[in-house]
């Protein structure tokens, strides 16, 4: 299970204000941090960015590029600012992402495959809604695989992410379960070794206590890896949960085990 | 998920001193640390008790209900002392428990009936080694269950144990994955809602650094958790163990969320 930081956001107020100012070394500094925190991808998350978009999305693969030769993860809902991100990439990237909105699957997939990027596929409903049960995130999923083809986008470059809702939600727990089982089910529907993401932030979205809250996002996380997760997206200045995850690592790969991967 | 501590053993050496002299005291002060760090059950682990086995064992089960009200699982390998235990426990006990070793399963299954008690099927060999996969496991869990049937115990008072392994053994990981596959198969396999317990301190037994031991116990509890555990045999001294256990019963509980019970 490969962890991405999901801290390069601009809800993050440092984040916004080093773009507004085209300042870089705010940038900088959170890139290392989370690269020594653990992160083994970054995720970019600009936002809609509605004004200069390409200058921006441009500034921040730089500035990010800069420090770090970690993968990175383009997450904006502007398609000039993935094409831009694409352009400025130096290696190949991962387009964070689409789902079947119309207008979402017809400016994003092509841009995946004239880059030839790996792509992230939302199991979120045509009208943007998460979907209620496994089964139907699973019909989604036939969906999404069924864009990519038609797109020309080889199905290796297709991660899916079955969307993890926060506990607060009403039927929260039994999502996230279904969660679980989507990806345990996902390369027997689809016919092949179905790469996955999800994020796990998304778990405690909306208030309640901080201990409870890292508690809650470790034992999921667990549970996550446990059925074959390939990518989370977290914050990784969660040092718990990033122990969490070198633990269970550990106990499922499948060679010997020894402490010292822990 | 019941916690059920498994402390009150006599390879702690106060403990068995404890049980040498007759002494209650140290026996009653380890029980009420027990209910106070968590515990919902008391595994009574009295080893093989060679000498004097039931009135050591009644010695046991007196003093501990002299201090608490829960559940009590009788742990020794002595049907003698077995027998003891059944007669002093005020409530019903759970007999942990047989294999399909011939002795033991002559000498203990009647007495599962003679009491009306449930009783804990280890998913051993008939030779008392562990099995190599989750579907020899299975096939093992079958000869359990129709053993118990013979001998007149309903259903219904039987728990199986997987047989969890350290993972210090050379297939431990594997093993360990297989172990949550069979708690995930046996209902379906049975034909009923079969209840499971597993010994997590095995996981890791042997020689290894206890931050790490406590980081694995936590992130395999969690996948214990998900795969539906019904019971675990722990440490219940290991508080980040059992935060992480109370974390998983708030994520997997069907009903809404609430963060009071975490």
């Amino acid at each position: 299970m490969i962890l991405i930081a999901d801290n390069l956001t601009v809800t993050n107020s440092a984040v916004q204000r080093a773009l507004d100012e085209k300042d870089p070394e705010p940038i900088r500094q959170l890139v290392k941090r989370c690269e020594a925190a653990g992160a083994e991808a970054i995720d970019i998350n600009s936002g809609p960015l509605v004004r200069d978009a390409e200058n921006r999305m441009t500034f921040l693969v730089d500035t990010v590029q800069g420090v770090t030769n970690l993968p990175l993860l383009i997450d904006t809902a502007s398609p000039r600012a993935i094409e831009a991100a694409l352009c400025a990439c130096r290696k190949k990237a991962i387009i964070n992402g689409f789902s079947l909105e119309p207008a979402k699957r017809e400016a994003v997939l092509p841009l995946a495959k004239k880059y030839d990027a790996d792509i992230i596929g939302y199991l979120l409903r045509p009208d943007g809604h998460v979907s209620s049960s496994a089964d139907e995130r699973l019909q989604i999923a036939c969906a999404v695989y069924e864009a990519c083809c038609k797109a020309g986008i080889e199905r290796e470059r297709l991660i899916l992410d079955p969307i993890i809702v926060p506990v607060a939600w009403q039927d929260g727990n039994f999502q996230n379960r279904e969660v679980l089982s989507v990806i345990r089910r996902l390369s027997d529907l689809l016919g092949f070794p179905v790469r996955t993401v999800a994020g796990l932030s998304n778990l405690t979205a909306a208030a309640g206590p901080q201990g409870e809250k890292l508690l809650l996002e470790s034992a999921y996380l667990c549970m996550l890896a446990e059925a074959g997760l390939s990518m989370v997206l977290m914050n990784i200045f969660h040092q718990e949960t990033v122990r969490a995850a070198r633990a269970c690592r550990s106990l499922m790969q499948p060679g010997v085990f020894a402490w010292e991967e822990i």
